[in-house]
């Protein structure tokens, strides 16, 4: 038998380095989502099972962890995304017509690491609009993003920008089941040209090319230009090209590099229009990740314009440069005299000023602590001063 | 079939209002602790269940919600306590000789309410303070408490304080079983003189009427002073009265009615020595509790003396009389005129100062956003100004 201390595969503790930017860049990363109008939310850990798939697919069923509700004899699911509990909220409990703005960071669980090496739990951090389809939400969203990223401290971000609506509107010109669809959306996603032309034998020659233009239309700006030429005839296409366009205008000159790729890499059936990744150099694995998820709300009766990112907290931490918390530069030693009022005051004033002074609780001068101390609280002619402790090399 | 947006019973979303209040005091606490000198860990959501039950009772295990890993086929539970899992990062993570202090903010689930009404989902803020046995860590953890309560807005805090110690030196007087002692720790703090009488039948009168003494040794500080008369004959339960005594000549100046209750309320399996339950003026379930459990590390193989407690950080949330979060007062409607470099650079500026700004996405002058706003940037003579909104009335 294992010892008892061991933790699950992929399941980790956040010790007190980590802790300490993790906290910090939350703080931060909300805050920045307050000044722009996003109230936070905290949606439960648990919920019935078919509530927390509702309009999702098969793969976050396989990620989701399940367990009996003694109380209902119900199914219930720890949540493996938090996006869909946001939507739930907007449809019934602010159940607004307007635009409404909100934001989360929440732990999520999956029954197995979504990427190579990653945590089965994931402390997500995100930010959602509803109400709003036009694409002044998608850029909101967007700069949003590249602001948080900014925030966090990472370093010329790379964004992988596509746009589903592209690939919807020419699967609606071609005559095919709704499974159908969902195989061509793979294939295209997974860029298998011949796969999708032999399925696609079938359809027009024009609307085939166009199709299988999308899995070469990846790379810089100029990859909108082409599409353009490419899928001229059909204008619903070329709409959802103009949208990523104008996002393109607005956030070209925020640092970071963007690419396209409009055979996309995101879900097709959870997104409807602008989806975006954003990685950091060198990297491979996605810091976060967003877009528009319009038909969401419909599988809670009510449908409204969705559009939100999400990013990785954790990971972000990772690459966020130096952290002034509290308690990062001193630390004070003082003698754990609780009957002296003059010392007990002069610990309680520094402390409030966000210095970190610990008590030492044998006070004898044998420091057992494990912290180690800049400066110390030591009495000299009759009063308490503070002096730097000087360490012996 | 229920409507698939309703929730579990006992489970709840945490809404804007509460939610901004609630992170508002996370952060207050969680600074405090920091400059106390307690360092921030996160320990998983899962592990398996063996470890989270480790030197619990069967209360805990019938508390946790379980579930199977399908990596290793065995089974997990989600943690429904966090104590001791700070427990086991100090042992094995840590594993330091020295003292050391921990602290934590995170989510526990439970099967059922643990009180009438209560969410099964409870935030739990806590600190925890291992390596050292002395009354100084009983008094540091207790006066740490308090200041969160005061912190927190909690007027006249009632602080319940009791010392398993005291019964546990009686019980070694007793020649009985395990299991008759755990018989007798529930009947002590029941109260129940009768069972105790007829259970402790043939032990000498001396110990029994000690042990029976205990279930009316509850109220003001008169309570010890009449313990060191009736426990006079058992030097080891006077040890455990000198320290109340000691904690109360520290905290009774501390702006909280104490109360002691020697038949305490708390798990006599899990805790070791002084325990304390905190309670807001007017209300029958708890705020917080804590106190002594030098004995769970060893279930970890590697005993280490610790004390510490744990909050309700929702329950306390509510006491929070004002929030002064970032976008708490202004919120300043701003047009959506992305190319408008002047207004960016406005906008930039005041969320910089913490003052929220929404972008209305028409930006036609017909507004549909939730918020309600207090000023608005507005066009005059060329140039982008802050007015107040005139609520018409």
């Amino acid at each position: 038998m294992l010892p008892r201390w061991i933790l699950p595969e992929y399941i980790d503790d956040v010790l007190p380095n980590e802790a300490k930017r993790v906290e910090y860049l939350r703080r931060q990363l909300l805050d920045l989502f307050a000044t722009q109008g996003f109230e936070l939310v905290g949606p439960p850990t648990i919920e019935y099972l078919e509530s927390l798939l509702t309009g999702s697919g098969k793969d976050l069923d396989l990620q989701t962890f399940k367990t009996i509700d003694r109380l209902s004899g119900r199914t219930l699911g720890f949540r493996a995304d938090i996006t869909p509990q946001i939507s739930r909220i907007d449809s019934h409990l602010i159940g607004s017509d307007n635009v409404v703005r909100l934001c989360y960071c929440d732990k999520v669980l999956r029954t197995s690491p979504t990427e190579v090496d990653s945590p089965r739990e994931v402390i997500q951090l995100g930010a959602e609009l509803f109400g709003f389809d036009g694409i002044e939400g998608d850029i909101e969203i967007c700069r949003l993003m590249l602001k948080s990223l900014q925030v966090s401290g990472v370093v010329n971000p790379i964004l992988d920008i596509g746009n589903v609506a592209i690939l919807r509107a020419l699967l609606r010109k071609i005559n095919c089941s709704d499974e159908e669809k969902v195989e061509v959306a793979n294939l295209v996603q997974r860029k298998s040209q011949s796969e999708l032309s032999d399925l696609l034998k079938n359809v027009s020659k024009s609307d085939r090319d166009m199709v299988l233009s999308l899995t070469e239309l990846f790379g810089d700006r100029s990859v909108l230009s082409e599409a353009r030429k490419l899928l001229a005839r059909a204008p619903e296409a070329i709409s959802g090209v103009e949208r990523l366009e104008a996002i393109y205008d607005v956030i070209s000159d925020l640092g970071c590099a963007i690419s396209f790729d409009l055979a996309e890499p995101h879900g097709y059936d959870y997104h409807s229009g602008v989806v975006f990744t954003a990685y950091a150099q060198g990297q491979n694995t996605p810091l976060g990740h967003g877009g528009r998820y319009d038909d969401i709300g419909s599988a809670f009766d009510r449908a409204r314009p969705a559009t939100g990112f999400t990013l990785n907290l954790r990971k972000l931490a990772q690459l966020t440069p130096s952290v002034e918390m509290v308690g990062n530069k001193k630390c004070v030693y003082a003698p754990s005299n609780f009957d002296d009022k003059e010392l007990q005051r002069i610990v309680e004033d520094l402390r409030s000023k966000g210095v970190v002074v610990i008590t030492d609780l044998i006070g004898d001068g044998t420091i057992k602590e494990e912290r180690s101390f800049t400066d110390e609280l030591i009495l000299v002619d009759g009063e308490w001063s503070l002096k730097p402790v000087i360490k012996s090399t």
